[in-house]
């Protein structure tokens, strides 16, 4: 199952050359991210505001192929690519969302790794209950 | 007539309270105008690419009455308040998009004023035709 | 007294013509603001991890006079306008940074409106005693 | 050779728990670059506007460490991992700036991969003379 976020390339994003900036990906992804969790029913400031773990990052990677321009419409397609006994590893695909296959106008792919840990002394803990249950009901664990 | 565009709150732009950062209404309500004048056929990115004229920001101001917090969908309402010879002047509600009368969930007000200038030496110049077409077609002008 | 602040216009901060987004100036203003806390002993952290008060915006505004581009470096001046019973208006010059007279190269100017309330239920309360002793630490309350 | 560069975690840049935004990091270590060629020479503003080349990012990837937290001050410290015909790669630490061995207090480490292009066409092309003493300069390319 893949879940799509889209995303409009804002003028404030876009440098010196009319291109996103190239930390913008992160930032769209992370909003794909909140977007799949809410979908699911697990709103990310429930997380902070009621749970005693948190999920923050420990590894961020992106390969940029093509420009992303002022005004551009982009789809940012989520999928699972692993989910650890300690960590969560999410795979992004952002691309033209006017028209076109999927893999046909790919701009950027991205890694994000999030830690599972206890809020209190930011320890490692296994993955909580409600972040499995919310892939299960996105349909991303599989059979 | 009002233009509405909503946008969430996410997380990189909330502090440490789970509060909007007070910056980011500038960028929502930037985001609003890009999408009016998208709307009404007049894109940014060819304000850039085609036209010799440009219409920066010389005045911002904002007044905040209620907290934005992490998660909240807000409807960013643009109205006309005012098109002088050589400038426009654009006015921002931002309210909760959810249930509620309009004027019942404000949570800031801003107003943008934009000077029209020749590229090539930043001077002066008189409201360009596409931008009265714009706001013609987009019924702001009045009767 | 004028307690300044200086800044370097960054890549990720310009927009197509090389010019900084108007919304960065907030930012600016704000990162002087907190390095004038600083300064006088009151860090912005402390604030909100030790104190049962904040003192969020209420008001923001800047009016833009020329260009701010990649790579200039930029002096903010903040001022002390107004302490209030129960709020505090700071005021910004941006100007270049290199050479020349304080108001010669103005590129900006800012005013921010913070008020002060009770952390609990954001009601509104006087200066916190912290805040006076801070700018008297800074002599900007005058004789 | 390395080139350091210090910056303060800003109040616009921590999230709901008071750590700084995972994408911040990349902000930081472009600033990081910005700051090492402007030093060698080379200021990005010129590279936009006299130079017929640009080196936009193909790759960009950060481990997390340690929470970055509003109001640290963090070094941000820039080596040359390796210069290829057509692409450059920097390696970056980030590391808390007050006292301490330099990998006693690391927060973050990053890796950004640029490729050299003709800015007409985006086609690839080797590295430009400038890139090449300017790295010489501040003493990056070994002897």
């Amino acid at each position: 199952m893949t879940f799509t976020h889209v995303v409009t390339v804002r003028f404030n994003e876009v440098d010196r050359a009319g291109i996103a900036f190239f930390g913008r990906v992160f930032e769209w992804c992370h909003e794909a991210y909140e977007e799949l969790f809410a979908t699911a029913g697990l709103r990310i400031r429930d997380m902070f505001e009621k749970e005693s773990w948190a999920m923050p990052l420990v590894h961020a990677e992106a390969d940029y192929r093509r420009p992303m321009r002022l005004g551009d419409r982009l789809a940012i397609d989520v999928r699972l690519e692993r989910l650890g006994r300690r960590s969560l590893t999410l795979a992004y695909t952002v691309r033209g969302a006017e028209g076109g296959a999927p893999d046909e106008d790919v701009r950027a792919t991205a890694r994000l790794v999030h830690a599972f840990v206890e809020l209190d002394r930011f320890a490692p803990r296994e993955v909580p209950d409600k972040v499995r249950d919310a892939l299960a009901r996105m349909g991303m664990l599989g059979e």
